[in-house]
C-alpha cells in the first residue's frame, strides 16, 4: 500500500449459522467480556434456513468504520462492536492479494477502516437468535479478510465478545461453549463435540409464536437474573455441570430419549430463573405452553420420547424429533392444534425444507382441515384450535458452520465502491 | 344416650375463612400425614367474602357417614376425609346437652355416624382454596360438636391431614404453618403471628382470572414438583427459612415494602419450581403475567410497592394493597387494563367489598370507560385492553378466625331429619 490515495477494495464474505442451545446460557460472571457462569451445549441449524450472510470490505477510500444490517445503516459504537473490531484488528497479519496487487503489512491494518454489510436469511424480529449468527459471521469475515491466523476457538472466543451465544456458531453440529476459569476470559472458547452428519436422523421444526408483548432484552434478563434469583447460583453451580455430562454422553451415544429429556429440562430450568428473577421475567405465552402440553402428550403416549422442546428469550419453539418420520407426525400435529389463519397460503406458512410438509402428506388448506387429531388426544374433548397463534414453522435440521463464500454474486457490498449493493 | 332408637339430632354450625398463602407451601415430604417441606405464612381473608359454612350433625337415626358440598353428596372414602373424621373422633369427649336431653360418653362417639354439609359463599371451580377453608371448617365444626378439648393449634394438625394449606384457615390474621420435625407430625401445626387487627390497612382484590385450561391439581403437581425438580430442595432449606423469618418481621413491623417484596418474590420462585418441575407446570396464563406487569409498572414508577401479588395453583392473582387508596388507585387500573364484557354488569363483576369501587368513583360502565390511562403508562403505547380475561374481581381484606355460628337458621342440614334443608 503506497502513501497516495488508492482505490481498490479488498473484500471477503462468509455465511455463518445460527445455534439453539439445549443447554441454556443463562448469567455472565464478566459483562464486559462476556463469560458465562456456566457451559452450554447448542445444536447448529442448518444455515440454508437460517443463516447471516456478511460481506467486509477495506479499502484506503474508507474515511471511517461503518456498517449496514439487512439493508439499513447502524451505528458501530456499541461496546460489543468495538471489542470485536479491536479484537480481530489486533490479529491482522501481513496480506498480499496478488490478484488485485494490494499488499498491507500488521501495522497498516490498524489504520484502514472496514465497511461491513450483513443480512439474516430470516426476519430478525422473529427471535431467532440473529445476533449469535451476526457476530459469528462478523468475527468470521473480517478474519479472513486480514488474515488472522487464530484457529477456530480463538475466534469464538472474539465472537463470544460481540453476543456470548455467538461463539457457539463458529462451529456446525453439535458445540460447547466451555465457560473457562481465566479472568480474561482466553479459555471461554467454543468447541465443537460433534459434526452435523454425526447425528443426521434429526429433524427441527421452529415454530414462530406470534406474538405482542415487548420481550425483555437477553442482556438486561440475565443481569437481573444474576443479581435477583436465589436460584440462579444453585443452577449454574449444581445442575448444570451434570447436565453438561449428560448432554455430551447422550449425543456421542445418539441417545434420543436422554438427549430430549435433558433439552427439555434444561428449557424449563431457563424459563423458571427468569420468572424467579426479580421483577419476573416471562418469555414464554399461552401459545408456547400449549406446544409443550401437545408435546409432552404424545411423548408420554409413545412411551419414549419423540420430540424435544426448546424455548430461547421469547416465545417461540424450537421442536427437535427423532427423525424424519416423527417430524412428518410432528408437523401433522401442530398443523391440527395451529392451522394458519384462512387467508395464509400454506407455503408461506411452512418454510425450509418442506419435504417434510410432503412427507406429512399436507400439499393444501384441505389436507390441513382434513387432519385427524393425534391419537394421545382422540379420546379427549378436542381443544380448541388456535389459528393466528403461530406466524409460520420452518423446518430445518443440524447443519454445517461458517464458510467463505468465494463468488462476488454473493457480496453484499459493491466491490468498486465499497458500499451495499 | 340410651340403647333403643333415639330421634334426636345433634347439630354445630360453623363458619371458616380461606387463606392466602404469602410465602407457599409447595412440597411434602410425608404424603399421608401431610407434612410440608418448608414452613409457609399466609393471610386469612375476610369470610364476609369467602368462607366455608359446615354443618355436622350426628344422630342414633345416621346408619353412615354422608357428605354434601354445595348441595350435593359427594364420599367420604378418600383418606383425607377419612384421617380427619378419625382425628376428631379418637378425640371426643363426653358430652351433655341439657336442652335436649342428650348425654354421648367418649365410647359412643366411636359408633355415631355424622352427617356433613358444606357451602363456600364463593363458585368452588374459581380456584381459590376451598378445600382449606372446607377441611378447616369440617374439622372445628366437628371437634365443637364431639366437644373435642384440644387446642387451636392441635385442631390444625389435624385439618392439615385433610389439606395442606387447611391448618392456616384455624386462625384469622396472619398464619405460620410450622413444618414441624416429628416424624407423626404432631408439631406440624399453625400459629397465629398477629390477628386481623394488627394491620387493618391492608385491602385485598382478587382477580378471577378466565381459563379454559385444565390445571394439575396441587396435589400431584407438588409430588411431580418434589420427585424432578432440581431447584425444590434449594428452595425449601436455603431460600424459605431466610423469607420466613423476614417475612414475620415484616408483619410484625407493618413494613409493607418488605412484605411486597417478599410476597411477589415467593410466588413468582413457587412458579418457578412448577415450571421446573418434569413434565413443566403453568398455572399462570397470558393473563396472569399482563396483572403482573401492570402491578410491577405501577410499583417501580411510585419508588416503593403500592400492591403486592401472589398467585397460587391457578391464573387468578391476589393483590394486596397497602391501604384503602391504593386500593381504590388499583381498582381503577384493573378495570383499565381488564374492563367487564359489554353484556356484563359492574355490579356483578366486581363484588364483595363494593365500597372500594366508591372510592374508585367508579358507578357504571360509563365510569369505566372514561377511565384514563395510568400515569406510569401514559406516554407509552397503550396495551390493548383485554375484554373478557377476568372474569371478576373480589374486593376483600384480612380477616378473623372460624367461629361458630349459633343460629339455627343458618345450620345447612335439618335439625329434624339431619339432611340437607
Amino acid at each position: 500500500m503506497a502513501g497516495e490515495m488508492q482505490k481498490w477494495v479488498l473484500m471477503a464474505t462468509a455465511q455463518t449459522p445460527t445455534n439453539i442451545a439445549v443447554i441454556k446460557y443463562w448469567g455472565k460472571r464478566n459483562e464486559d467480556l462476556i463469560l458465562a457462569i456456566n457451559d452450554s451445549i447448542s445444536v447448529t441449524l442448518d444455515p440454508a434456513h437460517l443463516c447471516t450472510t456478511t460481506t467486509v470490505a477495506v479499502s484506503p477510500t474508507f474515511d471511517q468504520d461503518r456498517m449496514w444490517l439487512n439493508g439499513k445503516e447502524i451505528s458501530l459504537l456499541g461496546g460489543r462492536y468495538q471489542n470485536c473490531l479491536r479484537e480481530i484488528r489486533s490479529r491482522a497479519t501481513d496480506l498480499e492479494d496478488e490478484k488485485q496487487g494490494i499488499k498491507i503489512t500488521k501495522k497498516e491494518w490498524e489504520k484502514l477502516h472496514v465497511h461491513i454489510a450483513s443480512h439474516n436469511n430470516f426476519p430478525t424480529a422473529a427471535g431467532l437468535a440473529s445476533s449469535a449468527a451476526g457476530f459469528a459471521c462478523l468475527v468470521f469475515s473480517l478474519a479472513k479478510l486480514m488474515n488472522v491466523k487464530e484457529d477456530q476457538g480463538a475466534l469464538s472466543a472474539i465472537a463470544r465478545q460481540g453476543s456470548g451465544s455467538a461463539c457457539r456458531s463458529l462451529y456446525g453440529g453439535f458445540v460447547k461453549w466451555v465457560m473457562g476459569k481465566e479472568e480474561n476470559g482466553s479459555d471461554s472458547i467454543a468447541v465443537q463435540l460433534a459434526d452435523e452428519k454425526h447425528w443426521d436422523d434429526l429433524v427441527i421444526v421452529i415454530a414462530v409464536v406470534s406474538s405482542c408483548q415487548k420481550e425483555t432484552s437477553s442482556t438486561s434478563g440475565m443481569r437481573d437474573t444474576v443479581e435477583t434469583s436465589m436460584l440462579i447460583q444453585h443452577r449454574a453451580k449444581e445442575v448444570v455441570p451434570k447436565r453438561i455430562v449428560q448432554m455430551e454422553d447422550a449425543i456421542k451415544k445418539h441417545d434420543f430419549a436422554a438427549f430430549a429429556n435433558l433439552t427439555c429440562a434444561d428449557s424449563n430450568q431457563f424459563h423458571a430463573v427468569c420468572l424467579d428473577t426479580y421483577p419476573p421475567i416471562f418469555y414464554m405465552n399461552d401459545t408456547s405452553h400449549k406446544i409443550i402440553s401437545c408435546v409432552e402428550k404424545w411423548n408420554r403416549s409413545a412411551g419414549t420420547p419423540q420430540v424435544a422442546y426448546t424455548f430461547d428469550a421469547g416465545p417461540n419453539a424450537v421442536l427437535i424429533a427423532r427423525n424424519r418420520k416423527t417430524a412428518a407426525e410432528l408437523l401433522q400435529r401442530l398443523l391440527f392444534h395451529f392451522p394458519p389463519n384462512s387467508d395464509t397460503d400454506l407455503n408461506s406458512y411452512v418454510i425450509g425444507d418442506k419435504s417434510i410438509l410432503q412427507d406429512a402428506g399436507v400439499q393444501d388448506m384441505k389436507d390441513v382441515e382434513a387432519l385427524p387429531p393425534p391419537p394421545e388426544i382422540k379420546d379427549k374433548v378436542p381443544a380448541p384450535k388456535c389459528k393466528g397463534d403461530v406466524s409460520y414453522f420452518i423446518c430445518t435440521r443440524p447443519g454445517r458452520g461458517p464458510v467463505l463464500l468465494s463468488d462476488e454474486c454473493q457480496a453484499l457490498l459493491n466491490p468498486s465502491t465499497g458500499l451495499p449493493k
